[in-house]
Parts: C-alpha cells; sequence; structure tokens
C-alpha cells in the first residue's frame, strides 16, 4: 500500500474508535491500562533485546551519550512504565465530569462537560517509553491516539507499540484506540499534518527543529514546549540556605531538562551575603558561570554574561548571573528574556512571593521551591505527554485533564431564540 | 514608516501593555467599559455619518444586501454596543481566580491561576461592532487587542477604534491595550501573523477563506469557527408541537447564520405524524426542502438530497431533511456529516437526551432547544468573540474566561528534586 493511503486508512480507524472511546467506561479503560502494565512486565527480555538494537546501531552512528541515555530502557525504565501504569489507572476519570451548571432567565440549564479531544498525533524523537505514557494517558481520558516515532528508537518501538496494540485488544477496546506509524521518514509526518479531518490535536515531543517543523506545517491545533529559559530569583528577604539548596538543585541536579534553571537573579542588598557561598557550590558542581557586570564584583573569574546568553537554554552546566535593583526589575528580565516555563523566587516575605506569581507570565512560578519540580508525576498528575510553555488550552504539564476539553450541554423545554 | 515596521511597532506596544493589564485593578477595567460606553453614546451622529460613507462605497461596489446589513450601525446597534458594555462590566471579573488547589506528600501547594491571555489579534470582515465587543472583553480579562477590521467597514472601523483608545487613554490604562491597524490590504494580515513572539492567540472571524488563510500561514495559536452544519434530531419519543416550533425556528429565524439548522433527522415511528405537519410550516415559511429517499414518501414534491447537501452549509431557507431508523443513527450521521458546532435532540425521554449529549461530538448539545440559541448573550457571557467548533481551549461561545488560560502557582518551603 502507497504510503499516503496507509496514514490516512490509520487516521480514520483512530477516527472511528475516538468514537467508542468516547463511551469506553472507566473500567473497561483502568482494566486496558493494568492488562498493559502485565504485558510490559512479562516482555521484559523482548523489550530489552528489542532496544539493544537500538543502542547499538545508535553507538555506529555515533550518537551523543546523552542521546544514548534517551533511548535506553533497562529495568529500572520498565518498573517506571509499569508504575505509572497503575497510577494513572488509580485516577479520577476526567470524561462526562460537569465542571459548571448554571440556569438562564428562559429556565434553559446550561452547563459544561467535559469530554475526550478525539484523535491525539504524537510525535515523538529519542524516548521510546513515550509512546507508553501517551497510551496510557489517551486511553484513560477516552481518546485515541496515534504514534508516530523516530527512527533512531525504531525497534524498541515497535516492540512497545506491539505490546500496546496486543493489550487493547485483550481489554477489548476497539482496535483503532492505538495506532502505530512505523514509517519513520519525514515524509510520514508531512502526511499526518495534512489529517485536520480527522486528527483533533498534534503534540510534537522533541527538539526546536521538530516543534517549528510541526507548528509550520499544519492547520491542526498543536500543543508544544519550545524553549526552557528557567530562572530562580533571590529576593532581599531569602532564607540563604534555602536559596543555596534550591538554586544548586535547579541548576546542577538534571541540567540536561527543559526545567533546569539557566539564569540566576539575585537582589543586590542580599548578593554579598549569597552570592560567595554559592560561588562555592557553583564551582565545587563544576558549574560555568557567566556574570553581568554588577555580578562580577563578587565573581570575578566568570566570563561576561551577554545579551545573547540571557536568552540561550544551555540545557548543560552553565549558569547566568545578575544582580537586581528589586522584585520590579527581576520580574521584567524573567518575562523579557525568559520563555514563560518555570520560575522561582526566594523569599520569606509573603507579598513579594504574591507579586511574583501573579506578575510572572509563566507556566508554573515557584515560591520556594526548585524549578526542576516542574513535572507530571510530582505534581500527582500520574504521567504527562510534556509541558507546554504556550498560552492556549494547557500551560505546564499536559495530562489527563489536558487531554479533554468542556462542550456545552443545555437542557431546554421548548426554549427558541426571539 | 515601512508597513512592516508600523505593525511590529503595534505588536510590541501591544505586549508592552499586556504586562501592564495584567496587574489592572477590576475597577480601573470596568471604568473603562464605563466610559466607552458614554462616549458610543455621545458620539452616535460620528458614528452613523463614517458608517453612512462604508454603506454607501458598498452599495456603489454592489455588495449584497446580507453584507450591508452585517455592516450597517443604527441607533440600536450602537444601543447593542452600550448594553454590551455594561453587560460586561457587571460580569466577575476572571482574573487571579485559583480553580484548583491540592498539597503533595513533600507538601508543596499545588494551585492553578486563571491568567489573561497576552496579545489577542483579532481579524475581522465586515461586521463593524466586533472592534467594540472585542475591547469589552479584553479589557476586562486583563489582555491587549490588536484590532484588524476590514476594507469595506474602513470608515466606521477608524471611527470606533478612536473612541475606543480615546475611552482606554481617558481611563488611564497603557495606550497600548487597544492597537487598531488601519491598513487594510491582505499584506497586513500576513505580517500579524509572523508576531509569534508578541501575540498569544489569533482570532480570525469572517468567512472560509479568511479562517484557512490565517490557520494556515501561523504558528501562533488560532481560535476560530468554521463551518455551521447544525442538525435537530426529533426523536420517537418527542412532543411533536414543540418539535415543530423548535425545528422551525432553528431554521427560519434566521437563516444567514452559523447556528442555523441545516439537517433535519426524523426518527422513523415519528416521521408520519411530524412530517406532514412540518412540510405545511416550511411551505409558508418558503423553505426549499432537500429530502433523503425514505423522507420523500412524506414530501414527494421534494428535490432529492445528494450526500454533497449533506456536507454543506446553506445559510438559507433550504433544509435536508432525513430519516433515521434510531437515535445511534442520528447520532452517527451528525458526528460524521456535522461540523461539530450546535445539534440538538427533541425528545421527552431523559435516557435518550443523555445519550445523545455524550455521544454527539458537538462544542454545543441542546436537548428540546433551538439550535439558534448557541450564543454568548443567551448563554449569559455578556458578549462573545466568536463561537469555536474546534477542540482546543473552548468549545462554543469565546467569551471572558476563555480569553484566559491557567498558570501553576506553587507554594514550598525549599522542596528540590531528588
Amino acid at each position: 500500500m502507497e504510503l499516503g493511503e496507509q496514514v490516512a486508512m490509520q487516521v480514520k480507524r483512530a477516527k472511528e474508535a475516538s468514537y467508542a472511546m468516547m463511551k469506553t467506561t472507566t473500567q473497561a479503560k483502568n482494566n486496558a491500562l493494568n492488562i498493559m502494565a502485565g504485558e510490559l512486565d512479562k516482555n521484559r527480555a523482548l523489550i530489552k533485546q528489542e532496544n539493544k538494537k537500538d543502542i547499538e546501531a545508535g553507538r555506529t552512528k555515533g550518537l551523543s551519550k546523552a542521546f544514548i541515555d534517551r533511548l535506553t530502557l533497562d529495568d529500572s525504565h520498565i518498573d517506571a512504565m509499569i508504575k505509572s501504569l497503575s497510577e494513572v489507572a488509580a485516577l479520577k476519570d476526567p470524561v462526562g465530569e460537569i465542571t459548571e451548571e448554571w440556569t438562564r432567565p428562559n429556565n434553559m440549564i446550561i452547563s459544561k462537560m467535559r469530554m475526550p479531544l478525539g484523535v491525539v498525533g504524537i510525535i515523538f524523537e529519542s524516548r521510546p517509553n513515550v509512546g507508553v505514557e501517551a497510551s496510557s494517558l489517551t486511553i484513560k481520558s477516552g481518546n485515541s491516539v496515534i504514534l508516530r516515532g523516530g527512527s533512531d528508537a525504531y525497534n524498541s518501538n515497535m516492540c512497545l507499540g506491539k505490546i500496546i496494540k496486543d493489550s487493547v485488544k485483550k481489554a477489548g477496546l476497539p482496535d483503532g484506540a492505538v495506532e502505530v506509524i512505523e514509517n519513520t521518514d519525514r515524509e510520514t509526518v508531512g502526511i499526518l499534518l495534512k489529517q485536520k479531518e480527522y486528527v483533533d490535536v498534534i503534540i510534537p515531543r522533541g527538539g526546536r527543529g521538530l516543534v517549528d517543523f510541526v507548528a509550520g506545517n499544519t492547520m491542526i491545533p498543536v500543543i508544544y514546549h519550545d524553549a526552557g529559559i528557567c530562572h530562580t530569583y533571590v529576593d532581599k528577604d531569602a532564607d540563604l540556605d534555602m536559596a543555596v539548596n534550591v538554586s544548586m538543585n535547579a541548576k546542577v541536579q538534571r541540567p540536561s531538562t527543559c526545567n533546569a534553571m539557566e539564569t540566576l537573579l539575585v537582589h543586590e542588598t542580599i548578593a554579598g551575603k549569597f552570592l560567595p557561598v554559592m560561588k562555592l557550590e557553583l564551582i565545587n558542581a563544576g558549574v560555568e558561570v557567566r556574570a553581568e557586570e554588577k555580578a562580577k564584583k563578587y565573581l570575578p573569574d566568570a566570563l561576561d554574561a551577554t545579551e545573547k546568553d540571557f536568552r540561550t537554554e544551555y540545557n548543560d552546566l552553565i549558569l547566568n548571573v545578575k544582580i537586581v535593583e528589586n522584585l520590579d526589575e527581576a520580574i521584567w528580565h524573567i518575562n523579557n528574556y525568559g520563555s514563560h516555563h518555570s520560575d522561582a523566587i526566594i523569599t520569606k516575605n509573603t507579598q513579594a512571593g504574591e507579586k511574583f506569581t501573579k506578575e510572572v507570565d509563566s507556566a508554573v512560578c515557584f515560591i520556594n521551591a526548585s524549578t526542576r519540580l516542574n513535572d507530571g508525576f510530582e505534581f500527582g498528575l500520574g504521567a504527562e505527554m510534556g509541558i507546554s510553555n504556550q498560552k492556549l488550552h494547557v500551560r505546564g504539564p499536559l495530562a489527563l485533564k489536558e487531554l479533554t476539553s468542556e462542550k456545552y450541554v443545555i437542557k431546554g423545554s421548548g426554549q427558541i431564540r426571539v
């Protein structure tokens, strides 16, 4: 079959299945997740064997260590997938929930009911576990999903895809509830992006190149994460030990992630106490520091931080440091240089915390906690399809509820428009 | 100044203003709406004079009667704008509302706070009152707005735009809270669609050509309405008088609108009683009927309804009629031929009503009421920026709450990621 026809057939099957999924009971959906967890456990050896093929091919190809890390599925990753499936099964089913209700003067009762989006297309790059997380969330939220993984994880994706589809079948859910696109040419992405009639939302999970390609080539609504340029602001009223501890965690616990800190902002009156301590910690952790002029007083060995540095997502052990005159300057800097992802204030001052969270225009605003905590699991959402830093529909972790939207249900007794 | 620079300057000004609007008090925002209402009232003569220029130019150009109708601003339209402003002022301010809150095992308090989207770009065609409604909703919801009206309403738009901007200034809100793009070449739309860094959402209000152009040429999230192919299904357990009354209202009260009925579905066991009565009403109202084979038994003079007819938005006094075997067939027809906009069931059977509203995949599902009632005013939302029949972010009328989204606010006490 020709490639275009093949993809078209799959999206149609997914659309048809989505109407059945919409009315599937919570019990049947949870049953599917539990079967999937059991099948993953039973097929550990096979999963690792197929994954090994990808890792070996990746090494031959010279993929980076970080990339190979993301590609790898060992027993701890399989355990995590199984745990996530049982957590999602335990969460409340969002479908059918009445979120608001009011009555109009003509006695029409207006309510809003939470419903699945329909067909969710997810295009992902290296991490093969994304397919399992995406399927568990879309099944629980009553959607169909189309999985299109990248070539570097081909064997792992096909193996997991088969396990997912077998589980869906065993659970008696419609076959099209999970569709796996096998072809990994970019051409298939292009074809998928044209299926506006059948696909309700596209979620690209990958680098900037993928996100820009997707957003620039489709009329289907897209939920995406772009850059993660995250800040921690140490206020004049900060607890100093906490400021050091939280800032270091935000920078070094896993610097390659989108919610790691890239810029540290420090109130000028606390800089003299805070930065000398912070400096030693940063040196110990091997962090390269780039400092703006005023901060160089306390960090004389640091490189100069340029305008461009403040707009860069390093994803590495590099940190910008800037001293600000007050909270307003900190907020201004974050709104103008950041990427509206995850930003934190460290302060004992309640008013400063409130002002910060109200005025910082980011998906997640933290008071006295590490930006690294912006995560579906950490928030108790069971799993996530990614973190959105656009502003429409969803900001922050994209989980069950965000795979639904609300339709209006109107109960009347013969009302007409006059 | 070059056109591109001019638009770029306006969107930047709007973005800057959006940060001030985000923290503007409810009182200050309501004050602006009240001033605007007063200014509209004071400038009635001027508004009508400028509007007359557009109407005369439109007549010379040979625009249709329906188009001239949409273009016209008489005292009743000005009254309606003033009334809408005071209704929006009376509505609850959505900004800052905490919509959910929970605590994690590590004592992190997670909450979601409703915030403005930022900068809303609205591109509209004939109706000049859209500029006033859009401004009132965006101001109340703490957003900035960029108004780009069409050439046929140029004089009306410039006159209303000046009144809006003067009112914003008098109220002490930032100048960029409302930006009016004066140039009406399609080129300016293209430039606006490229301002992803400064514009958070684009709302095209106009025909299919405009919507497709916008959705196909931007990476900015778009909220749009496309077709309105709406159905009324008369169930076997319908009240016959109500069925006739509501169906006729859905078809003839204002057939040019998106929420008017295009297809009437009738349960086969009630067709013999219902259709003969309905037929007389349709003839009286001058409605052209296109009937599917089984329905022709009761409507022998009707034209044949083709596959294409069932997928057509007539916006005119034309109606498709089809007999279905049961509720499931009605739901299937609506989901497969409709545009997921507004669909109604007429039934006394509660279970049938519930099944219909759960399984029909439309923005607004009515039980025993006319599809014509899908409207921001009718729902008590004060005004609307249009009706969305996409599924992301908002389905149905787009009003105050839909011009916001929720960000996460996290209160910690030093939590880090482990």
